[in-house]
């Protein structure tokens, strides 16, 4: 972390006049955070929340900054208001170093949780029958899906609280899980894809339990899951083949109904599971 | 797994005389196979299916049959009709062996997927707020409350096709996996035990998964999760300060009412959660 601060020091995207306000700073705005910010949709997170209306910080976090291309060229046009930040969900220590610079800004209006793995060719398959389930495969797709993000919201959650209470547009502070609808019990009529489904049903009763807890101590933060649809992205494209041409959406189109979700986020909307166009999935 | 064969030969339960019948020996009573059955509820299925009717042949496994010492008295007890055999749902392997030695019996009629963890003292705690929530918690509740009977089932299933055919009082081979309440995302009130909770909701998502892929290929199989309340046993001891009296079970009560779902399960519950008191529990 640090060896790699130095070594690419523009990369430490927080202007020094920022750095001196203030922990309290309400930024105009807002900061929120992208976590899996590389390519797809996390990748088209960054770039409409940056494009949108001209105001606001956003912290893009990836496994590796310096091959995210995408993201360095956003960086090149938006200058001061993106921080691309290392952070891999798989090493805690990375998601507590992650934290460490993001609280200069002194508090967090959104962060999404982007990050997810559905298939690496050779390590990773999404099972098409019980006998090829494997245990390396279920425990690399937990850790990535489920414990991955509720890592990332645990150390982020006292910057939460306080950019809840400064406030946005939005009454709360917005946390944004990325789930599918697979992950879905209730709706799971195709089978399959063991380790993928168990690890966003995981994530999605997480999210649930977290969610109770912010509503307990009153918290001013909505804890969503989100369903993108199955969107045109590297993950979904080696499973593209049986999606009807209507149902495969373009990351600009899906990405721009989830922000308006999120930007529409009460409190009555903490611990819900949303599809794209605003529908309940059931768990 | 050979060494221990090979040293204690009192636990090489099947008789010479069965292991002569053919793959297809239909047995009396059937077969049935009760994984994490050193203590708790495990121990008492074993004990029921055992005394209710004189007869059918149990599987009984545990990580350490040689200090199971309840087990070895029941072996002493039902000699022939009881093989306690050492599987631990954590290392492949074992389950592979247990596999081997089940063919001998060349089907099975039940499978009771008994084991699960909820708290070791000074490894894994149940998480009363997200702050206490660690990685390595969440991997081994995962590992051994979804991931280990899940590979169970995955090895058994060749079995239980088999023992579904042949049939006993049932019509079809049952798959039980021991859920919990608080596994269910719908019904997530309290928040809290993040890992345990998270583990048994995956657990749901996987039983429901397979559960589609045996109705798809018309295996009579029905793969049921099942909700055994809160029963007195080592595993909700520490937390049973909060429950009131009438709502804590005793193991042969829950296990009687448990039994009887089982005893009752048609293809129609493929890949419901029942309640001890056979309600369905939301996802």
């Amino acid at each position: 972390m640090r060896f790699f601060l130095h070594t690419h020091p523009q990369l430490m995207a927080i202007p020094m006049r920022l750095q001196s306000f203030a922990s309290a700073q309400k930024w105009e705005g807002g900061v929120s955070m992208v976590q899996g910010a590389s390519r797809g949709i996390g990748l088209e997170f960054v770039k409409q929340l940056l494009e949108k209306n001209g105001k606001g910080h956003v912290i893009a976090t990836c496994r590796n900054p310096t091959k995210a291309t995408a993201l360095l060229e956003l960086k090149n046009q938006f200058a001061e208001r993106l921080n691309v930040l290392p952070l891999d969900v798989t090493v805690e220590s990375t998601i507590e170093s992650a934290r460490s610079i993001t609280e200069r800004y002194g508090s967090l209006n959104l962060l999404i949780n982007a990050s997810g793995i559905l298939s690496i060719p050779s390590v990773l398959q999404p099972e098409t029958t019980l006998s090829k389930v494997q245990k390396s495969s279920m425990m690399l797709a937990y850790e990535v899906n489920a414990v991955g993000p509720i890592l990332v919201i645990k150390h982020m959650w006292p910057l939460l609280k306080v950019g809840g209470l400064l406030g946005t547009d939005r009454d709360v502070a917005v946390v944004a899980n990325i789930s599918a609808r697979v992950g879905s019990i209730g709706d799971n009529r195709l089978g399959g894809w063991h380790s993928y489904r168990s690890s966003k049903a995981a994530l999605n009763q997480l999210t649930k339990t977290i969610s109770v807890e912010f509503a307990r101590k009153k918290d001013p933060i909505a804890c969503i899951l989100l369903h993108p649809g199955t969107v045109d992205t590297d993950l979904s494209r080696p499973f593209q083949r049986n999606v009807p041409a209507e149902r495969l959406f373009a990351k600009e189109f899906s990405v721009q109904k989830l922000l308006n979700i999120i930007n529409n986020a009460k409190q009555r909307d903490n611990g819900k599971f949303f599809a794209w166009d605003g529908q309940e999935i059931p768990w």
